[in-house]
């Protein structure tokens, strides 16, 4: 198909474009008044995330409103544990909590690998097509998915942590488990990601939100493993991988079968750069906290940030998802700014 | 004075032992039940922190039942921002709160540098000078704080917090205020660890548990600065600075008038000692997870890790505080290994 504005696209294969694409994670609900209007006339996150008209309406908000060059389907990583067997909630100001969790060999039982995405995640495809459908061309869309570990520390963890103790526990105590239970989140979420990109998906990012916990040989074993698993097998459109807090990976990511790679705000860009090489497209990575900051201030350290990453392939992000109580009008001026930005 | 053990003196100060010294971050307390026998008995963790008699005693426990080459005062790093003026309360299973913050000029009244710490913190030094008659000159004590960081992180945000973006947010909005702040603490803090050296401490240690949230240039401008100004101003102990997460700010603490560095165990230990250089000891860094696996693999991987420090100055302990589930025989196997360890 053909897009008014294809940026992305381009910037995640490689190809020379005028300026930098920008999205940001987060970017659908969170801090637009119009996403809390949507949200507030349903019973809970869930129902937003099972409503397909819904889900695609407040996907298409920010490229309305703040005018970034992607969309990204409303969704949340945790479909994929459900859609394996272990429902969650998803309790306001807390976060999700699971009440059955994987903690013995006895409660593997309780997920499957073995089930028909298209048909148990069906709500998010629809939303995927629909949004295709209004977006009508004017920007790619974005599909995602968590990554095994990261799904694996909620399966056993049953809810956010410090630490993932339990969770970490595991890969001690029983590697073999935690390694069937990787091998079945990897074997859906290559189905998943499949079928997104069958109901209209242009790219997928891939989520490792809790890879920064690990030491660097767990890591390698339980997390890039299963990263790269899903990398080889996704051809069809460009795979960004965003793992928060794992810089001591970013030497083995250099070597995935991705486009892209995210880089969070503690990590250097030119020394992610350096390490990296020059044939992937580093996306990221300005603290979300400098929205807070004055619109010149945002405007003169996003463009110290695009400096940094000069020529070379980039989409411009910010280093993790927006923070809720940001000012919509600061993210519309470090979309401006990154707009105005004209690569030399 | 002269210590039946000063192995963890010696290798602060880069000096030859046969063996390398070892003990745990939140050692005193959490894991042992002696310790939950003298909590259970009072009201709770802040009463323990203000009876001198009972921290020095749970102070010591873990050298008798554990078998460390140091004992590190009981108590909290949040003494010191309530001695500043902001009282806190530890919640059972929460955490710390702070029923007031610092969020405007108008709040920093609410705080104040002037103070005399031996007065308002005697229970601290009282609970040292108890501890080192009890020790009886059998392992060296150390006494604590946190960095101004740190504290300041939780002096404005009241509570922990995923992102602390609130102490964040005064970063970019009030940058002069946030001087203010970590200045007050700064200066506090250096009459309290002197206090502490006073009453008998024989070697400090600086705790930045929130660094790692930093961009590198901000943890620069209000971390690293600070924490260099309480080095330069002891000299009287040696002096060990862990900032968790920091993996970015090694090479200025390098250049930091301090002895030990510690490393958390995301952090490689060759890479650590190629930019920290051979001048400074390197503290810690096995998994804190790694206590959850079974003896045998706790004895390889923490020889594992002894022999990557080599001959180097080192002092081991684990890259974050012991996990409170954790089984004291494994706390035991860890000190037993490091303790068979020759150096070569």
């Amino acid at each position: 198909m053909s897009y008014e504005n294809d940026l992305i696209l381009k910037q995640a294969r490689g190809e020379q474009t005028d300026r930098f694409p920008v999205w940001l994670m987060r970017q659908a609900g969170r801090i637009l008044p119009e996403y809390r209007a949507v949200r507030n006339s349903l019973s809970g996150f869930k129902e937003l995330v099972e409503t397909p008209e819904l889900a695609a309406e407040v996907t298409i908000q920010p490229v309305d409103i703040l005018g970034v060059d992607a969309a990204i389907i409303f969704s949340d990583i945790l479909v994929v544990p459900e859609a394996m067997g272990l429902e969650y909630q998803m309790i306001e100001k807390k976060g999700p909590w699971f009440e059955k969790t994987i903690n013995s060999e006895a409660d593997l039982g309780l997920i499957s690998a073995d089930i028909d995405v298209e048909q148990e995640l069906k709500y998010v495809m629809d939303a995927i097509q629909i949004t295709k459908r209004e977006l009508n061309g004017r920007v790619p869309l974005i599909g995602f998915c968590g990554a095994p570990w990261t799904i694996f520390c909620y399966m056993t963890e049953g809810q956010g942590s410090k630490t993932f103790s339990k969770a970490r526990k595991i890969l001690y105590q029983n590697p073999e488990m935690a390694h069937k239970i990787l091998n079945a989140i990897t074997e859906v979420s290559i189905k998943y990601l499949k079928a997104q990109i069958k109901a209209g998906a242009d790219m997928l990012q891939v989520f490792d939100s809790w890879a920064g916990i690990l030491p660097p040989d767990q890591y390698e074993e339980f997390g890039t493993k299963y990263v790269s698993r899903i990398c080889e097998a996704i051809n069809e459109v460009p795979v960004t991988i965003f793992a928060k807090g794992a810089y001591f990976a970013r030497e083995a990511f250099a070597k995935l079968d991705c486009n892209t790679i995210g880089i969070d705000w503690n990590m250097d860009i030119e020394e992610s750069r350096r390490i990296v090489g020059p044939n992937k497209t580093l996306q990221g990575n300005l603290d979300p906290c400098l929205l807070y900051a004055d619109f010149k201030t945002i405007e003169s350290e996003t463009n110290k940030m695009l400096k940094k990453f000069g020529n070379s392939r980039h989409i411009a992000n910010l280093g993790h998802g927006v923070y809720p109580d940001t000012d919509p009008e600061k993210v519309k001026c470090f979309i401006e700014t990154v707009k105005n930005f004209k690569i030399k």
